[in-house]
């Protein structure tokens, strides 16, 4: 057998999506998906070993190598992983549920915000309205002139008089201009009778007092186009992209949109993606991964909303530290390795189709800036998004991942600190779990005196795995109800058949085989619990060893944020009871989902945020922690539930020192 | 006969330059010719009115329309108008002597600068220091770097590294950085070892006192590589284009090259290309025929001087208007319609490679200001390259070609004007004309008692036709020898035979048909005569008229500069003698050949020089001549030899009073 493609071409068919696609013989199974729009979930980028992206092939032969990830039974029953198998005939896939992302339920994440915005009502606070000091003014300007013609008396040239214009009509000095404008300006003059519209664009945020604001000229049209007039804003998640199209005439936000970040099939998290760019082009395949995924976003929503293309004049984009250098083009392997160093924290303004994105060529892409390899644009769009910057309310605001990121500060000073919690909370590392879409267990309760659950399924269907906030659920409720110890132990002397030995050691079954759509039994182990443990242990050993470092304790907080798609959905006290987050009154917590969001709408917005970004990026003092002996110091005793010094924890003391009900 | 193309292919052999080329059945004959890098003057540009393209089919048919530019006799032995003919059969096609663009001949241009020089010098002047106040410290400069390398304590992004270590080390402040140096930047800082050479170039002239000099780091590059250090100079000419490749370490021209422009097969004149650029991707068209004159220039000096392309960091262009548009992919009909409205007079930078220039992407073009549609920046860059801007010496400054450009003034004040002096200049419009290449009649001398000629051809070969300059002394010469009255007419009554009436009206034979290398008899005709005066009679119009416009008259004028190709190969004498400089002592003239170039040579040498150029294009006020009736009636009064006016002219007035020697 030989792996080398040929030209011969293979015909390939994907149930349930019910796409086909025509590839070469030879091609990976898994970047046919990808080809064809097919969503697989390949956690550890094509490396073959997490097993996430297995696949039925139903007619056909692929040329696969077997990895221990597929159990005998599934060999059997056809199932490959999707990285390790070549197409060499014509093929009938099927990708089952475990293996799929499905795009309706992130419809979910969207809507979060909403139900936030509620939950952040209720201390009487809009989302848009934690950021105070901000006025609606967008650094993209449409601006219209009328000119007077050229005569033989007066004939400069037209960008002189052009520029002339601009000047005398609204003061507009410091002003450069693209080259496209240059290119087509002479057409769009006459074509418009000497009445055009020009389109402005802060170029860079100012700083301190740095003189007088510079703009470019990025588009001239014929006439009066001031009534179109949209941009975009994007969060490009390690995960998901999220974008929102907005209406900068009526300063609001016309729709959502959210996508998995295209990326995903090449990794789960960043490190694995990183790696990844070892490929040859590797890094060019990652980039157009999350272009492409940005456009089927813009695409959605120019054809949903009947907007032209034309019309989209500014984007707006953040994200962590690599989402942004994969986007930009930018070689990320310097990110990972010691001493952390990214390529560039401030971005420059770059054309938005020179990244591949199908817009306007006059559209420019502003990137948010960011703090360090870890600390990223996305925190650095929550921190402006909240008005952190704008307060002396002592603030922690946490964004909760795979990585998490901490700030604390407020309007003199800002720390920051990143801790790798490893991947529980988005599912990863758990047995059953998985991200937070359809078929995920994420309510939790449990009677105590048999130990029997009842689950709440996110999209009310039969479960399928467990997500990182039901995680967090179950361990706190079955912590509560005397099931696991603080140690993070099944007490296994207890009269149910729902705690029981299983290959990873003991486990707690939360839904019997029959119940599920997988048919097997959904278990939480106690190798999920320990990494659970230690994900939650670091993050609280991050913010408290940010919070010393800087003289203050957990109890001087005046506020607390909470951004991240986790925090949107996670029980607060449950939260507090494992001991992920400080014990402190409920009413300093402030629940603001996408956080990386909300930042760069309102930099599209106005420029005072395109300041603030910059401002804030400026103050950040960046913590490493991981060499830190008093931060490893904090996480060991922070491996116990909810902490080694209960003390720490007065109110889930006080709950755990009441008597069992049973 | 259908003038469709088809799907097949043709094979189209071309002599005397021996080359093949396969296109599709259908194909333009010219454009073929073009496209095999088979250079034919193509004068009016493919509409066939003025029958300069004609090429002899030897084998195999054309499909053609026949013009009144073909007689009867051209058309059977088998002569086709190559604008006018299809390929419809595989070909054998000679280009004969009269239309083909010889680019050897090209050499005697590029020594022109060389005579030139000589004949500065005879004013103890060398033509690099006519302009005083320069130092030589080229726009771009080559830094090198040592950073401390980073450590966790220290883990700055690589730019504010960078940027940092070139403000501590070379106090660089408003430093721009290009989108592809951030691109590289981490791995080469990593391969060099924390030791690099940046690359920085200043982004645009100081006019005034406009603060700080900005500037943009436009390459980096691992370890010391500041000895490998180039840039180019180009005059885009409307015939030809001329390159310096210069040594930026040695502060020397390295190596000159020229070429004939390739637009001059889509017409020769100006006028002629902008209607071109009507035809569907006409503009383009032509853009990517100067580019690619550019390009072999560019390759013919790498290879010749073994110079590795990436060693090329700058590019300094000047040209007239319509050339830099067409550069610049500038749509340039208004250049050409009322009220003559250039797009641009002063460029952005732009990348080379964007427009098509091999070069690496790290290079940035330059391209001088201008001042008017008719009023480029060759004029510009023959003003600062002379250093008229500098002195208090009232001086004009005249470029003859098609189009003739005036510059009158001196450090304080400045005035520019154009005039249309037709094509007689550079052989158009002339029965027997050419362009000052091989072959061309330049050298004249006449016996006054049987006006029997003595010529001097260029090369030294038999004579297919008259050039410009030629033009100017076989006219002054006869005029001397009273072969043409002041009228421009001829006497008829003499006892020659050279003098008769052919199909234009009378015409003196020059040479006779064996002895030519075009088998007919090289004649100069009445109508030839009255092309000459009125280009002339606008030159000298034009320059009356500007400097009476402010109030001053030709005797006023301490210097006049010349630039131009035909100025460069004028008799002075002659050239006074027909009425086309002003009458006055000869030392205050000065011939500087391409004065284009030479200020773009400097710009590349001086940043003095890039101020020099806006300030100059800044302070030029343009008159428009063609509407003035004050212009109309100097004209008139000028379309006589030398003036109707003789007290203009009084040298010329004391000659003409002599006894003719016969």
């Amino acid at each position: 057998m030989t792996k080398n493609s040929t030209n011969k071409k293979r015909r390939v068919h994907f149930d349930p999506d019910n796409v086909d696609i025509v590839v070469e013989e030879g091609a990976s199974l898994l970047g046919t998906a990808i080809a064809a729009g097919v969503h697989i979930y390949a956690d550890c980028g094509g490396a073959g070993v997490c097993g996430t992206c297995k696949v039925l092939i139903k007619e056909g032969e692929v040329e696969s190598t077997r990895t221990e990830k597929l159990s005998d039974e599934e060999y059997e029953r056809g199932f490959r992983q999707a990285c390790q198998s070549r197409v060499i005939t014509d093929l009938e896939v099927f990708v089952p549920v475990e293996s799929r992302l499905e795009v309706g339920a992130l419809a979910r994440e969207r809507s979060a915000d909403w139900e936030i915005s509620k939950k952040v009502a209720a201390t009487s606070q809009k989302l848009e309205t934690l950021a105070t000091e901000w006025t609606f003014n967008p650094p993209i300007s449409k601006l219209f002139l009328e000119l007077t013609p050229p005569t033989l008396a007066n004939n400069v040239s037209d960008l002189t008089r052009l520029l002339r214009g601009l000047k005398e009509r609204y003061n507009l000095n410091n002003l450069s201009v693209d080259f496209n404008v240059v290119k087509k300006m002479a057409r769009v003059l006459r074509e418009g009778n000497w009445k055009v519209t020009v389109t402005t664009l802060v170029t860079e945020p100012k700083t301190g007092s740095n003189g007088e604001r510079s703009s470019i000229l990025t588009n001239i049209e014929p006439r009066d186009t001031r009534r179109r007039f949209y941009s975009l804003a994007f969060d490009i998640g390690t995960t998901a992209v999220r974008a929102q199209l907005i209406d900068l005439n009526r300063g609001k936000v016309q729709a959502d949109g959210i996508q998995y970040n295209r990326q995903i099939s090449y990794g789960g998290d960043v490190i694995t993606r990183i790696n990844y760019c070892k490929q040859p082009d590797g890094l060019t395949t990652l980039q157009q991964a999350v272009v492409g995924t940005m456009n089927e976003l813009i695409n959605d929503l120019l054809r949903q909303f009947r907007i032209k293309r034309e019309n989209i004049y500014h984007i707006v984009v953040a994200g962590n530290t690599t989402m942004m250098q994969f986007l930009l083009g930018l070689e990320p392997e310097f990110l990972r390795l010691h001493p952390y160093v990214p390529t560039i924290n401030i971005p420059p303004l770059v054309k938005a189709n020179s990244l591949g994105l199908e817009v306007g060529e006059h559209v420019y892409l502003y990137a948010l800036p960011s703090v360090a390899s870890y600390v990223g644009a996305d925190i650095v769009s929550g921190i402006i998004g909240t008005g952190v910057y704008q307060r002396r309310k002592l603030t922690l605001y946490v964004d909760i991942g795979t990585n998490g990121e901490i700030v604390v500060g407020n309007s003199d000073w800002m720390v920051s600190a990143s801790c790798s919690a490893g991947p529980a909370f988005e599912g990863g590392g758990v047995k059953h779990g998985m991200i937070a879409t359809q078929g995920a267990i994420e309510g939790f309760e449990v009677n105590p005196s048999n130990l029997e659950p009842t689950i709440e399924v996110i999209g009310n269907t039969k479960p399928k795995g467990i997500c990182g906030s039901g995680l967090v659920n179950i361990t706190a409720k079955l912590l509560e109800a005397g099931g696991i110890g603080q140690d993070g132990k099944f007490k296994t002397d207890l009269p149910t058949k729902r705690i029981r030995e299983g290959v990873d050691g003991y486990e707690y079954v939360l839904c019997w085989a029959p119940e599920t759509q997988i048919n097997e039994d959904i278990v939480i182990t106690e190798v999920d619990l320990d990494n659970l443990i230690r994900a939650k242990g670091a993050m609280y050993a991050g913010y408290k060893t940010l919070i010393k470092s800087v003289g203050l304790a957990s109890a001087d907080l005046e506020q607390v944020i909470i951004a991240g798609a986790l925090g949107s959905h996670l029980d607060i006290e449950n939260a507090i009871f494992i001991g992920l987050f400080p014990d402190i009154p409920r009413d300093r917590y402030i629940f603001i989902g996408n956080g990386s969001l909300l930042g760069a709408r309102l930099t599209s917005f106005s420029t005072d945020m395109l300041d603030a970004g910059a401002k804030v990026a400026g103050m950040m003092t960046n913590f490493e922690l991981s060499e830190r002996t008093d931060f490893n110091n904090n996480y060991i005793a922070a491996l116990f539930l909810p902490h080694t010094n209960i003390d720490d924890f007065p109110s889930v003391k006080e709950k755990l020192a009441k008597p069992q009900k049973n």
